[in-house]
């Protein structure tokens, strides 16, 4: 082993995934790796810290040729998982990078990553936050909820606001701005425990446990007598259908993910499009990756919050790469409370 | 009989509907009346020209309580259909009004109807242009077409138009309002007879039978190699769906009608809503009568556009009331080509 040679711990796709995703198509392996970037390339070489377990994933792990599904390319099997994450610069061929910043952004699921596009990654200016939260409050997620709530829902105050996974990495902080805007926010989630963190840790008005739902559509007129301006939508399939029937007059639904959908053969359908029109309804998709021009915004509105204590973030943490497979398995069954982070080192 | 009494003929609704719309649910009768609006009212009393026969009106023929699909109030079995229609006033106890004028607006499927709440009528300034155009491309439909087009689908030049139910009072016209923005347009229709008019007479620059297409998906694909940019949903069904999978990036989908799925028990399933996100897709659906506030300014830009010959409007044409149930129930087969106009009687 040469002087600068290192082993490297890696999470590994071995194939295509079929359906929804199981540890087993996963494996963590060893390789040597030299932690040199070569001459004249600008590469940065990271420490990775913090992974982010998100459901998008999903969509990277199946065969491209099958599936109309994902919106960013497949993960290549034998390779490292790729996906968010927080790293510290080891080395860096850019010049915006210097050894020692901290980033956050696209990395692999190993200890150490060569990054050779690294005008993608974000640099972190202030770390007297968690340094996690940059793979969600701070992050792709946060950002998510911000263009989504704001921009894509055109929210006003004192709107009635429903939220699906309502306790997961965006969903949480969705509530949450709505709350800052005096709306009244209901939000489902798919067990007590979840259902009591968002009344007692993220002050939803109203919260409720969608399995414990004989009748979604029941539910919902029973939460909004008068109906849903706003929903954020997380989940899809039945979900949607019931929100259809309970919306408001010009009310707006972001669609942000359908999780619920992601891992099944052929998608659950949607019946109820008629409210559409009979309610003038305006449904939008957004990936927030179109958005990261407004970042530096957001963290100008996110930051005093989360340092005044005027929003508060839940993480479900994972020590240690080799649980990595696991955390991101876990995402589909609704094994999380709060965002998953996989820790891969703390400095 | 007394002096100002007259016969008035009448299309009643029988009974509510349960599936599509029959002639059998309706029938024709004759009734005495008074040609004389009573002291005190504002009532106006009008002589019916032209009426429109609309998909929307099915929804109405149904009972308000076993549907959720119709976004105005059902008819009342035993009384007269309504609808659009251009009426000439006989009597009018309202001050906008006077005997003479020339009105559209809501009345009855009879020969005379007493209209009253005349202030939802509009009155008929310029009769250079046929009078039945005020049941189509300068009544409802036209406001459609120029709502949903250019507020809805925000098109910009030279953008890939789709639009189904092409020949229809409202596809026709937005046809050529996208030909005038230099968009790529193609329509899609049920008959031959149909398709050629699409090319020949409204100047798409391709058009298709859907009836004759395997496959819709790839019948899109083939003629948007690159994708919609903006779809003109009037049907609903498989062909929303397979749109979903020809949309492009940041696309519009502005949802007028679904003229597919209005007589189903269940309405069929969409599938494909993956897309919403992949794509950044908007999906919207309107109503017109929220926009009337924009009938002047749609008045200014369509009526130039008529008198020049820059837009041309087809109409199917029944004579006498007797025929009207046919032409309205004829709507949902597929059997009128262009806009369905019932003449009542033409002065």
């Amino acid at each position: 082993m040469e002087d600068d040679e290192v082993s490297n711990k890696q999470v590994v796709l071995k194939n295509y995934v079929i359906g929804s995703p199981k540890e087993s198509d996963m494996e963590v392996r060893i390789i040597k790796m030299r932690l040199k970037i070569s001459e004249g390339s600008n590469a940065v070489l990271v420490k990775n810290l913090y992974l982010s377990c998100d459901p998008y994933m999903a969509g990277r792990m199946r065969n491209p040729d099958s599936d109309h599904r994902s919106f960013v390319e497949s993960f290549l099997p034998g390779s490292p998982i790729m996906g968010y994450g927080v790293a510290k610069v080891l080395e860096s061929g850019h010049p915006n990078f210097k050894k020692g910043d901290l980033v956050w952004g696209i990395t692999g699921w190993e200890e150490y990553s060569f990054i050779t596009s690294p005008e993608a990654l974000f640099k972190i200016e202030h770390s007297d936050v968690p340094l996690s939260y940059y793979t969600g409050i701070l992050g792709m997620p946060g950002m998510t909820a911000y263009v989504g709530f704001y921009h894509i829902c055109s929210p006003k105050k004192g709107e009635r606001v429903f939220v699906s996974a309502a306790s997961g990495a965006v969903g949480q902080l969705v509530g949450q701005f709505a709350k800052l805007m005096d709306c009244y926010v209901v939000g489902t989630a798919g067990s007590k425990a979840k259902v009591d963190l968002l009344k007692t840790k993220f002050g939803f008005d109203e919260a409720f446990n969608y399995k414990e739902e004989q009748d979604l559509e029941m539910a919902l007129k029973r939460h909004f007598p008068e109906g849903i301006d706003i929903y954020f939508e997380n989940v899809g399939g039945k979900m949607l259908d019931a929100v259809l029937l309970n919306s408001r007059i010009h009310s707006r639904i972001a669609v942000c993910g359908l999780i619920s959908q992601y891992n099944l053969k052929q998608p659950e359908s949607v019946h109820n499009l008629f409210s559409l029109i009979m309610k003038r309804i305006r449904v939008e998709g957004f990936i927030v990756s179109d958005h990261y021009d407004q970042y530096p915004k957001f963290l100008d509105m996110v930051l005093p919050l989360i340092r005044e204590g005027k929003v508060t973030y839940v993480e479900d943490v994972a020590e240690g790469l080799e649980r990595a497979p696991a955390a991101l398995v876990g995402l589909f069954s609704g094994h999380n409370v709060g965002k998953q982070v996989v820790v891969v080192a703390r400095e």
